[in-house]
Order: structure tokens, then sequence, then C-alpha cells
């Protein structure tokens, strides 16, 4: 699937909203999660490592939703059932944002989606991107608790293309804190007045 | 320093209100970081690994907090200089939770005292506890980047007692999971009603 083609992807569109984060505090937040250009070069390996993979990836992220009824829960309609089409379309972007994480520049389109994909989980745009009648809100406190899996279970594909441990200890930590990066960004709609 | 004569240290006293988040919600966040009875195991060998390096974390940290005027900022009075006492108050207070992280039960009065850290973080009750004039605020995008500093620089303490690398990658990486669940936890009087 090419990126033209994920229903609901809008990266780079002029319909997503300007983020309201500066390029100055984001440099801020970069020191902040330790976040240099060495980073930069382990998450492009690290994207040549994840292609091939993503949807092994998936598997497993989507694996560990689906054991779990309090996540599940996000996906579902008034009856109580998942629905494929939504957890179909979130999973293609899903798949896709890997690839962003690793290889695009994190430049002003990149803050933009960031800010887009926090309204997406918050109550402000969760569910209108598919047209779903899913619960309206994902809770900040599984948001934040969602970096550790996100970034435990991706350490076993980092290691399957024969790369030394030290190497990818690197891509890992690149991925933790590019992950770490985004859920701060995620976060600022949640934030009362102020408090982000 | 016993845990009676540290300054502003209220862990289990009777002032210390309820935490908002329920014993059922902490078992279902618990879930969602992947935190098992394993990780209290290695927990309880992280305290035992690091209880005669406190100093040295707490050193390593401050450096990384006055490095970077963005964040000594929040430890500053009106006159842009550091507040020694302040530091210092809280320099105690930090080096206890070190070793409550690895060794208090995560029950009821741990969970309050949760509530509490986030609190005075917050702007409801930052400054108080040492009756200090600096910033009234600690925004939550730093509270929440501060997981991967915390994280990643404990990582050669851990690995300093001669433990097998796969001894210390669980130290690890339960400390991980303890110190996401804490921001988790504090990040409640961040968020707008309801969006926790
Ligand atoms: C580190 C934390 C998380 C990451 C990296 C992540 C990643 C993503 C990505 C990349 C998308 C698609 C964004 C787009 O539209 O382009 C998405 C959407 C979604 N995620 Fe997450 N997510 C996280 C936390 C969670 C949690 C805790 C849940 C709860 C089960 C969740 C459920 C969903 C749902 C339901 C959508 C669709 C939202 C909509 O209606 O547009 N996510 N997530
Ligand atoms: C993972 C994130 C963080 C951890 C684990 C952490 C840990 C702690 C601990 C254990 C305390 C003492 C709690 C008590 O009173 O018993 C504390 C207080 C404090 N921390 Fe943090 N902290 C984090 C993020 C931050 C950030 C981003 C800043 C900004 C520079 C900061 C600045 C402070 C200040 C100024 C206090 C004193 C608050 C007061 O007035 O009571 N902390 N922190």
């Amino acid at each position: 699937m090419t990126t033209q083609t994920i229903p609901g992807y809008t990266y780079g569109h002029p319909d997503v909203a300007r983020s309201p984060v500066s390029m100055e505090e984001f440099e801020r937040l970069k020191q902040t999660v330790l976040f240099t250009e060495e980073d930069v070069h382990y998450l492009r390996m690290a994207g040549d490592v994840l292609a091939d993979q993503i949807e092994d990836v998936l598997d497993l992220w989507y694996g560990f939703v689906g054991s779990h009824p309090h996540l599940l829960y996000y996906f579902q309609g008034p009856d109580g059932q998942p629905i494929p089409s939504y957890l179909e379309r979130v999973r293609a972007r899903f798949g896709q944002w890997i690839l962003d994480t690793c290889r695009r520049p994190y430049d002003q389109d990149w803050l933009n989606y960031q800010m887009e994909i926090g309204l997406r989980h918050h109550r402000t745009k969760k569910n209108q991107t598919d047209g779903v009648p899913a619960p309206p809100h994902i809770p900040l406190r599984y948001l934040i608790a969602f970096i550790v899996p996100i970034t435990l279970t991706i350490r076993d594909f980092l290691a399957r293309k024969g790369h030394s441990p030290e190497t990818v200890e690197k891509m890992h930590q690149a991925w933790f804190k590019a992950v770490t990066l985004q859920v701060v960004l995620w976060s600022y709609p949640y934030a009362r007045d102020g408090d982000f």
C-alpha cells in the first residue's frame, strides 16, 4: 500500500492544522529525551530493519490489544464487538507510522501530524477519520503507559537482521526516544490549559 | 538520613489524600505496562544494587538538570538563581524515591503518594512543601519526556555489581515499567476532566 492509498492518512496535507508546539520548544523536548543526530542515524537503520517486518510487528501489537478487554474496548461498536473496518484502517496507518517514525525528517509537517495523531486519540477527533461509533476517547493514562509495550516489544524485531548487540541497542534507544517524544506531543490536547 | 528525617517526605502520612485511581484501575495499568511479579522481584534486586550508589545517581540526574537551563528553571527563585535549599531538600526526597520505587509494595499508601508527587510537580502543590518562590508548575511535556533520561541513565548503575547482562536487562526493564507507571499516575492532575 502506498501512502497515497492509506485511508485517512493525511500526513503533509494542507488541512492538517499547524502544531501548537513551536520548533524552538520542540528542540528543548528533543534535548530532554536525549535525542541527537545519532538517533536519527539509528532510526534510519531501524527503518531498514523493520520495513519487511511491519505486518509481524502489527500482529504482535494487535495481539496485545486484542488480548486485553480494557484496550480492545476502544475499537468496539455499541454492540460490544470490535469494528473490523476500524481495526483494519487504523492498522494500515499504524504500519505507515512505524516507517514515518524511522524515516521522516522531524520537521514542521511531522510536528503537525503529531498533533493530528494526538487529536485522533483524544475526544476531539477520535472516530471521525473512519466514521465509526466506537468509544469517543482514549485515556491519557493508557497513551503514556503504551510507551512500554511499544518500546519493549520492538527489540526482537530490531535484532533479527544480524546487527551487533551494540547496534541493536542503539536502534532500540533511538526508537524509545522517538516514541516518548511522540507521546509527549500527543498529550497536548489532554492537558488543562497552560499545563502542557 | 532515615525516612523520618527527610524534610517534606510524607509517605504513608494520614494527611496524604487518597488516590483518585482505584486498585482495580491500577491493575489494568500494570497490565498495560506489562508489569508482573517478576518485575517486583527484579526491582528488589535493583534496590540492593542501587542502595549504595544513590548519591552517584543523583549527581548524574542533577548534572543533567543543571546543564539544561529550561530544566533548571523550575528550581529557580525570582532572581533567576537556583534556590540551594530547594535543590537540597528535593534531592533527599528523590533519593528516597529511588529506594521506594524498588522496595515499597505498590499498595494503597504507595498509590496515594504517587498522587501527592503528581500534585507536587503540578501547579496544585508545587513549591508548597518547601515554601519556595520557584516557578509554579512543571509542564506535562517534560514530565513525560523525563521517562527517557531517568530510564536510560540508570542502566550503568544497575550493571556495576557484577550481574549477568540478562539480569541487568531484567532489572532495567522492571525499572522502565515502574517509572512509566509512576509518570502515568502523576499525570492525573494535568489532564482535563475526564481525559485521564
Ligand atoms: C505509545 C502509544 C501509542 C502509539 C504509538 C499509537 C499509535 C497509533 C497510530 C500511529 C495511529 C494512527 C494515526 C493516524 O491516524 O495516522 C493510532 C490510532 C489509534 N490508536 Fe493508537 N497508539 C498509541 C496508544 C494507543 C492506546 C493506548 C490505544 C487504546 C487501545 C490506542 C488505540 C487507537 C485507536 C482506537 C486509534 C484510531 C483513532 C481514530 O479514531 O482515529 N492507541 N494509534
Ligand atoms: C520521570 C520524571 C520525573 C521523576 C521520576 C521525578 C522525581 C521526583 C521526585 C521523586 C520528587 C520528590 C517527590 C516528593 O516530594 O517526595 C520530585 C520533585 C520535584 N521534581 Fe521531579 N521528577 C520527574 C520529572 C521532573 C521534571 C521534568 C522536572 C523539571 C525540571 C522536575 C523537577 C522537580 C521539582 C522542582 C521538584 C520539587 C517539587 C515541589 O515543589 O515539591 N521533575 N521529582
